[in-house]
């Protein structure tokens, strides 16, 4: 895994451990936690439209941060506790996308991308 | 940002400049995709038990960890239009949340930490 | 509760007791179920625009219908099992809402809305 | 609808009216509330087992009645804007169900349950 992204795993295994949280760590506890964050990160956008959705103030822009942090924090434990490495499934996932959206057919088409999904 | 997720970041840049999908992947619409695809890693934890989420069959295992590439594809794409490192994110709120639950007091408290939180 | 809820909480008790899935149907097993089925309503809303969200074909209106029907079958599910009526605790709510955002802040200003929230 | 259903769905539509919200209560911004009230319900049972799950400290649990109330008006407002009567919709999902999991098949197996969903 990414250096930087080990180390910030570490970081977290480091904090999860001092405070004895593995036993509340488990598979199912941390994917609902990367749900109830993913949420928080959406209600930052509930009642714009798509384009205002780009110029959020600065204070809800740090906000959206701190929430994009909290779903990495929990994706890293998710993948930690089922021995996933998060960079390798995303690029295999991509490499699933290719071949699911080709650009001949899914350029441009939103609607063609929801209806393949 | 991590070599690695910097590489990944490119290649998902590309899958989605090669598609002309840049004008679907506004920060409202991206927001949603990550708590859809969140809500689909949970969907393989929703009637086990805490212990038994940590033996998923392999199969689910795979789909999950599909699921979890997804999430961090639609992490980085949220964090690219609106200029946020994920990678810096996750480390700020880490040092927020050694604060707010400082060792003595958080220390194998999970109630704690949802009062706390 | 309303008759035809009633009813309706009626059928669902049967289903579940037919099959003997109460075991699972827990308070946490159940909220997780609502958030899933709550994502698959947005699913089928996450690349169009505000406005476009009015016109859905005619397949996926009646898909959103069945994700709607399983949000309130899990809903009356949580209420069963908390012993809370979900139309008190909805019209309770209301009377919060109406204190929370007067008329006269909160009109027309959705920014305000949020903000209050 | 039922009934009192149906009042607490003219409550919520004099609210919205009182407050022109209307412009801002689109399918694709209801839905994502549905889902981030829905993502509230859950957090409150992010730490704990699903048997201390009935068990809620008195406060707790009239917060997730609040956050059902939340739920279900949005539910409403969705059913409302796409002119989607939600009881019915959950009677039909019912019945797919029932055609779904039949009662030999279903019978105390979550795992099957997952598997056929």
């Amino acid at each position: 895994m990414a250096d930087s992204l080990a180390e910030l795993q570490n970081a977290i295994d480091a904090f999860v451990e001092e405070r004895n949280w593995a036993q509340f760590h488990t598979p199912k506890n941390v994917a609902m936690g990367i749900a109830i964050e993913a949420a928080e990160i959406m209600e930052h956008f509930l009642w714009c439209s798509n384009d205002e959705s780009y110029s959020l103030p600065r204070e809800k822009r740090a906000e959206v941060a701190n929430e994009i942090g909290d779903v990495l924090i929990y994706l890293l434990g998710l993948g930690r506790a089922l021995d996933i490495d998060i960079i390798a499934a995303a690029r295999d996932k991509l490499v699933q996308n290719r071949e699911k959206y080709p650009v001949e057919k899914a350029k441009g088409r939103a609607v063609k991308y929801v209806d393949l999904d």
